[in-house]
């Protein structure tokens, strides 16, 4: 196999590399980064999630070195990642190894590292270690993290859903609440040890209180001797008038309609006025809670700083119809991180399905570009495969704009196009399958109690 | 569901459960754990691993309540924890909730808490968390550590095998070694990135070393664009004179043939001399490395020292055929911590079938006795299932005494038996398939990076 030299050292690798010393001061890493001279030009994607895979994979016949740059190792299939949260799925299997996805992809490659900021003059990608990775074309695809509205503290006790370490930190939570409730000889202290609470209504907040209640009600119904899960308290918190804001108003009131009969407490109208390590502080009142997930809003990554472009109200980069953003040609955004003009002129919605039809979308016409074959580029479109949620067992609703569709055939539709996504993802039939099986027979294969200091963050 | 009370609030729990206080201190602790009254004799068994979990199991129609104490809320399925530091399995594949074990044994529960002492006395059983556990029969069940031989600080830099927290921090090291050494621009610190030292020629120490071996040759081989994973170094270090000693010598020279043939570098009559953060010092000099991993030799588990009797070398409590403890009439031990008499005279070996032969025998010793069907307790004699080591692909040893198989036969036949062991372990079968299906086809499913903090423990 050919060799080229590498980009730079990462001190974070040389940590972790077990006290390999750091780059040799005397080569400085542009140096290193410039060499070897582009034979053609670099396309440099910053993130690897929907939307810069399906970048990357587009480009696959480009004639154009294709960087993809990511802080993990994989790829995360996060509309599963509440079922890790609530130990049905391992994060194995809504992950994947970045490299492993683009592995056949002679023109990619994979650079593991944390961007702290962009030399736009330079043309350059800065990471977190030192180096400086060179780009012609540069795709920014770095979604979204919770926003906290100015409680940055409250994050530590009310993880949002994001990583897979969020994730394990929620499981953890929830089992050993559970675990802590069956020793505790306090009626108070056991309910507040059994007491779930997730603030915001919006789709991961119904997945998450759907899913910790049936885990209570099924999965550990019968494991305790001295509690009885099934007298667990979830306890759904919404600001706005009703869950599933984003979704006609019969399906919110369906939504609500069986979040209650799976035994969850839906509270709209009120704000979670202070999160602490106790519980959380409701108009109503103190309510002591063991586990708190945070839902309530997310905000674009911080890569408008990395511009200096004036973000929209929720942190995101103005791009025109082409995802390109205004004053820096050659720079590209999507997905979560970028507002794109929608049909209605509003811009589209943060959801996986709109970042991967951007990405495919900008891949082809980079492509496109490079072969020279003129024309001008034409504007991103999005066409809505359907906005789904899923509130539990036979009870799912989605939005296709025109239709709608709720009930046992709305989650048998999400089931089926769950499979379908998770098996496109890397042909992982057997994975699928298992989770299936685990899911339909509400069996959690995934209850382990881990890395405890996680827990507490 | 009747409720009895709990035992008694664990302050862990307390810091877990977020903020709960700690048991109200005009309540001894003592007082909880005695309410109730016992009606019927209450056996603890302290830890869920083969032996203690097979004890409990046997004890299923026994007049007794039965409480299994562990500090993990999950049973391991250790024999395969090496495919999990080797990104083959997920975490979750081979670790089962105890309570899910046994959550249909009506007359056991399960306790989570780390065990710090035993008051024969009092005929109690002490946690880290103050709780004082009442037993009438007391079975000790707590396997082994790593025994670094007077040299603890290497633990942080060469991990053992005996945890899922270990496999995670290995599996991280290894595949952080790799993703470094692609962005490593000087040669010989990009091998010291691709160089694993396995200290230990026993079957975990050639498990590790063969894995390892396939995982850079297989799992990764087309992942990177600067490095070639197949050119990584695997050294496995053993003092003794061959590889897997407890094996006949045929074994052990057709295993060294097949590392050999994985390009592991063994090198048989050596001893780590120090073990450092960037490498191990052996006779012939430094050895630069990243993932280091120790499999040099066990030690049992403390527990001589919670009854004060005098251990043998390995630190392992004397039992008499019973398995009954020396002067401590009711309290038994089984397991990699006791030195029970083998048939020879000589110690029953440190195996998951001994521990799980022993566990199935006393608990139903202990039940015949409890049903009061006279006749005197019969001794535990050890019936070999075969002693086997997986060296990778198509190769392993089995050793059952007189006969001895190895090779491609040996490896299926590992590989069916692995099968059933893990089916039978609460029927998952799916997992199974897919473990089998991703070992075969050399898929690594399980390659994430997390817990970086872990990792360097």
């Amino acid at each position: 196999m050919p060799r080229k030299s590498a980009i730079a050292t990462e001190p974070r690798c040389a940590r972790r590399a077990q006290g390999v010393a750091d780059a040799d001061p005397n080569i400085a890493p542009a140096e290193l980064a410039a060499a070897p001279p582009q034979a053609r030009p670099r396309i440099v994607i910053i993130g690897g999630g929907f939307g810069g895979i399906a970048c990357a994979k587009a480009l696959a016949r480009a004639a154009a070195d294709v960087t993809v740059i990511d802080r993990n190792n994989y790829h995360l299939f996060q509309p599963l990642l509440y079922q890790v949260a609530t130990a049905a799925l391992s994060p194995a299997d809504i992950a994947e190894p970045i490299r492993k996805l683009l592995r056949r992809q002679r023109n990619a490659e994979v650079v593991m590292a944390e961007v702290t900021g962009i030399d736009t003059a330079a043309r350059m990608v800065l990471t977190g270690d030192g180096a400086r990775i060179p780009y012609d074309r540069l795709v920014i695809a770095t979604g979204s993290v919770y926003n906290y509205f100015g409680h940055a503290d409250w994050e530590r006790h009310a993880p949002g859903l994001k990583t897979i370490d969020n994730a394990r930190a929620i499981r953890t939570r929830v089992l050993m609440g559970f675990e802590c409730a069956e020793r505790e000889a306090d009626p108070a202290r056991r309910e507040a040890l059994m007491t779930s609470v997730i603030i915001g209504g919006g789709p991961t907040g119904v997945e998450m209180a759907g899913s910790i209640a049936e885990l209570a009600r099924h999965a550990l119904a019968r494991d305790f001797r001295h509690i009885d899960p099934r007298e667990a308290r979830v306890v759904l918190v919404e600001a706005g008038p009703r869950v599933l804001a984003a979704f006609p108003e019969a399906l919110s009131a369906y939504a609500l309609r069986r979040l209650e009969k799976l035994g969850v407490e839906v509270r709209t109208g009120e704000a979670g006025e202070e999160v602490t390590a106790d519980g959380v502080r409701l108009p109503g009142g103190f309510l002591p809670a063991n586990a708190i997930v945070w839902g309530a809003g997310i905000r674009a990554s911080p890569a408008a700083q990395w511009l200096g472009v004036a973000p929209d109200r929720a942190g995101r980069i103005p791009v025109n119809a082409r995802l390109e953003v205004a004053g820096h040609p050659g720079i590209y955004a999507l997905g979560d991180t970028v507002a794109a003009p929608g049909p209605t002129g509003a811009p589209l919605p943060g959801l996986a399905q709109v970042a991967k039809q951007q990405g495919e979308h900008l891949g082809r016409e980079l492509a496109r570009e490079l072969r020279g074959s003129g024309g001008a580029p034409a504007p991103f479109v999005f066409r809505n495969r359907g906005n789904a949620a899923i509130i539990g067992r036979h009870a799912a609703v989605f939005d296709f704009g025109k239709r709608r569709l709720k009930g046992t055939l709305a989650w048998l539709l999400w089931a089926v196009v769950h499979v379908y996504l998770l098996v496109a993802f890397e042909q992982r039939v057997l994975v699928s399958i298992q989770w299936l099986w685990r899911y339909v027979t509400y069996q959690r294969g995934a209850r382990l109690i881990t890395n405890r200091t996680d827990a507490s963050e």
